[in-house]
């Protein structure tokens, strides 16, 4: 039976493999979506989701995160949550709810608390020693206070043939308290219909929510173009359409998976991202911008990359 | 020269002749839609949007809104801001930072403090009694607690050809505290593309977002649907689609201009509307989805309808 998977970024290998293995077993798309995720979130080295996450310029670790189910296209999300381990859990649970399905701040903490979800101090000694030593250098140099954006993202489809897409960030770095990127925000940050196919975002969200481009993604593919076709023709027109009204774009990444397993990606930076169905077993591959501008180059990861990634996220912070 | 405006409910009406008047001066679209919205959000008979809105759950006026540049596809917006007079021009604030454009809770209200912008207890004593009045009716009867979800959402076209888009609101009524609607969210409560036109949207934003209309809107005007052809277009087949996917369909209206000043509007219920251009002056109309369940009937509003309105929203609290 076919199955599938797609989630953006290295750091989401180990959820791909868990995900898969759900998916094998027969296990719904909902759920291995929500596992795939929260593996993400617990690991600590991963520094833009979850546990470990960086905090925004006050040193508090808010996170957003959603939740969408391609069959009834019901959705949960949440916003600058914090204190909460697995944000796209609670996401999830808010999904079960027509009304009051989108919380932020306070509020959606607090619905975590009463709903009994996991609360922790997501401020790790080492996401808080990178937080002190980017207040220092910005006390004495004129840098951007900004990077490391990467959300997690990730697409399911199960045998029975349900999709469901999830996200889940704990946002830029030394963001403002209360910005919210794109990866809670319906049709920006994921998108999904078990009738065509699912797409998710990483990115600065400010710019991807510009142009709504998990839905638009997600509407080509029902037009009949492949999830590579839908993600290209999606993304580089707009990221040419952003530099010449906006002046300029930020980086962004989108994967997209339809209802038969098949995938797509697209790109304007060096994009890794893993991917297993039924066709092939959970493998990370690494993806560019073409040089023409409106195609993606995808290439298997090299162990030399890998090496060298696992000795930079574990890297003393100095 | 060509200009134009149009915006959701009756409400806007006030607004919506200012913002013809700043527009048929040479005033300029974010300006002429800012100012019409700031009508809406000051009136205190108007229980949905800014001061004399209603509060959560919890006795809060929490609001959300969005602004929107047509030309350079910037985007501001707040989520849950609190004791703010006029959120949407703290969204319009926001949407010249390329970086922490969308902010929720306290976060957003510490930048509209920080800003300058004029705080004020939002909760007059009309919208406290109200409050107080469902707080005993839930404390004795079986009623869902929701209702009064009338945003105001607005497009401009401007003399030049620019166009903006702008929405306000405080959100249901008896909501839960961080709830967030469709209306700061890109896409779903509002979009706008100065080489095409815009869209905005009102009624239950948890069902809105499911489906992305304002931009879905957006674009089929884009690929040549006139306003009235692209809001039909887009809203009736999302209604069938919403009850046959998810059980049901929550109530919706949208309102959308080209920037050839042409205008077109969708709602499943009855929606009343105001627009006006350089071809007729300011007007409120109302609308019906037809009984084909693919189109729309627009008619000149009643002076019966307007009187009873009057009469309703200035009605005391018993």
């Amino acid at each position: 039976m076919t199955w599938g998977t797609i989630a953006t970024w290295r750091m989401a290998h180990d959820g791909v493999v868990k995900a898969s293995d759900l998916l094998t077993a027969g296990g719904q798309a909902g759920d291995a979506v929500e596992a795939l995720i929260n593996v993400v979130e617990a690991y600590p080295y991963y520094k833009s989701v979850g546990y470990g996450g960086l905090p925004n310029e006050e040193g508090v670790v808010e996170m957003d995160a959603a939740f969408m189910d391609g069959d009834t296209l019901a959705q949960g999300a949440v916003g600058g949550i914090h204190n909460v381990m697995h944000a796209v859990s609670v996401a999830r649970a808010l999904s079960h709810q027509h009304y009051n399905s989108f919380r932020v701040g306070d509020g959606a903490t607090k619905f975590a608390q009463l709903n009994g979800f996991e609360m922790t101090n997501m401020l790790t000694d080492r996401a808080k020693a990178r937080w002190q030593k980017r207040l220092a250098e910005l006390a004495t140099e004129n840098m951007t206070p900004y990077d490391g954006h990467d959300t997690v993202g990730a697409i399911t489809l199960d045998t029975t043939g349900s999709m469901a897409a999830a996200t889940s960030t704990s946002g830029l770095f030394m963001k403002k308290a209360g910005r919210v990127g794109d990866s809670p925000l319906s049709g920006s940050g994921y998108y999904v219909d078990s009738e065509i196919g699912g797409a998710a975002a990483t990115g600065l969200g400010e710019d991807i929510m510009k142009g709504c481009i998990s839905y638009e993604i997600v509407r080509r593919m029902g037009e009949g173009e492949t999830p590579q076709e839908a993600c290209d023709h999606a993304v580089y027109p707009f990221v040419a359409k952003l530099k010449k009204r906006y002046g300029k774009a930020g980086e962004f990444s989108l994967v997209a998976m339809n209802n038969r397993g098949e995938w797509g990606v697209a790109t304007n930076v060096e994009f890794t991202f893993s991917v297993g169905n039924d066709q092939a077993a959970p493998r990370i591959l690494i993806a560019h911008p073409g040089v023409d501008g409106h195609s993606t180059l995808i290439e298997p990861i090299t162990q030399d990359w890998l090496d060298a990634y696992e000795k930079r996220i574990k890297a003393p912070i100095e």
